[in-house]
């Protein structure tokens, strides 16, 4: 039967400090570590393996995945990195903190950038030291398809190609796949999969951390999906992510 | 003007311990994780920038990649695992104690498993749960390509078609490569592009940590060579490791 094993990332250091991160290449904090090997620790113990292993360009995807293979002790398998799968690109809003954001902008227009289908945010200057088409690690792509800030429309734009292209082909060899990524990146593999329509993805929260399951038909339709682990751990994180937007912070 | 640069890991839990380790999958030791993180610092400093990594299936070599690219802040290169550039496989002596086999078969019978180039150290037996045949690590290989033991003549003619086919073609698309693996797949490599002797090879110490830079003419002559750092440092290191051997240990 094929499956598919998505993870998003833990905690990193900005999403501590209740920054938009988007593409800022932050690292994971140190609960974000752990969340990331306990990951690993529970599809060893549920006894999942797999032959590929699908990252981002992000360090905090990539640490993710690193910790995740190393408690499945399989740091050997190839691990394909690509731009595709990034976060959404915030644009402007990179680096600023969210609760603050709201205050200035209204949780309203925060809550429309965060969670509207197809609005932009305020996109970056071409001149901004932050514009990818000007970073050295995104010095070897095709210029053009790099983005100044995105919509999760945008997001589903790069990423679904990139998943039948590529990784659904993998699949299709009869490999086993995991991919570590971002909330928004796995939003877009949610809405495909799921045949979600575009009001149902914006309200669909991934917790980090946590391997979400799909289990398919010979038509490769969902069968199954579910997160491994403690169900009441699942729903906490879920509210979590929901709740990062509001003004007055009260996640932990 | 072509460059390829070359880092043998750091100690492993094993190379402390003073053990036969070959394809035995340790990890590096904490001393390890540093001299993987400083070589990456130092290629830092001087200025030195990759394209593509190559490592081999072996958990202390990749962690050594993973160190130096992280230094680097190029954590998003494509990384290219094979067991191709795995230490020599030393057969039934992996496990054994260097300083016991040594006096238990004699300093001259251990010099010649280490320093021939044609010997194979006894080789495992096929229901051995050390045989890389039948090891999960190598279950989407060939079969019949994988040793049940090594001399340094066989890792030779595993590595350098390796290097032939995958990594030099690599360098001629104009990619900048940097390679982190083993003492002997590294002496594999120096013989090759040096166009050593099979006597001069097996006197050849390459130092744990300490990027080995190559650069060639148009022809793919080696132009220049040089180790990066501290030059007593470097030949300190080659020493401790030319001693590994007898039966008296005599390194730090």
């Amino acid at each position: 039967m094929m499956k598919l094993v998505l993870i998003r990332h833990g905690e990193s250091v900005w999403n501590k400090e209740n920054l938009f991160t988007g593409w800022t290449d932050v690292d994971l904090s140190e609960t974000g570590r752990k969340e990331a090997a306990a990951a690993g620790k529970l599809l060893k113990d549920q006894g999942y393996d797999f032959d590929v292993a699908y990252t981002s360009y992000l360090k905090r995807a990539i640490h993710t995945l690193n910790a995740v293979l190393e408690q499945l002790d399989r740091e050997w398998l190839p691990v394909i990195k690509t731009w595709k799968l990034n976060e959404r690109h915030y644009g402007a809003l990179q680096g600023l903190n969210k609760a603050e954001t709201a205050e200035k902008y209204g949780e309203d227009q925060v809550k429309i950038w965060r969670r509207s289908f197809a609005v932009q945010p305020p996109a970056l200057e071409e001149n901004d030291p932050r514009n990818p088409r000007t970073q050295e690690q995104y010095r070897a792509e095709e210029k053009w398809e790099l983005p100044l800030a995105e919509s999760l429309a945008d997001t589903i734009d790069r990423v679904v190609p990139y998943f039948e292209s590529e990784i659904k082909k993998t699949m299709d060899e009869g490999k086993r796949v995991v991919v570590a990524a971002h909330g928004n990146s796995l939003r877009a593999l949610v809405k495909y999969l799921e045949n979600l329509s575009e009001t149902d993805i914006v309200d669909v929260n991934i917790p980090t951390g946590i391997p979400l399951v799909y289990e398919f038909d010979n038509s490769f339709a969902v069968k199954k999906k579910f997160y491994l682990g403690d169900e009441a751990a699942v729903k906490a994180k879920m509210d979590s992510v929901a709740n990062q937007g509001k003004a007055k912070k009260t996640q932990g």
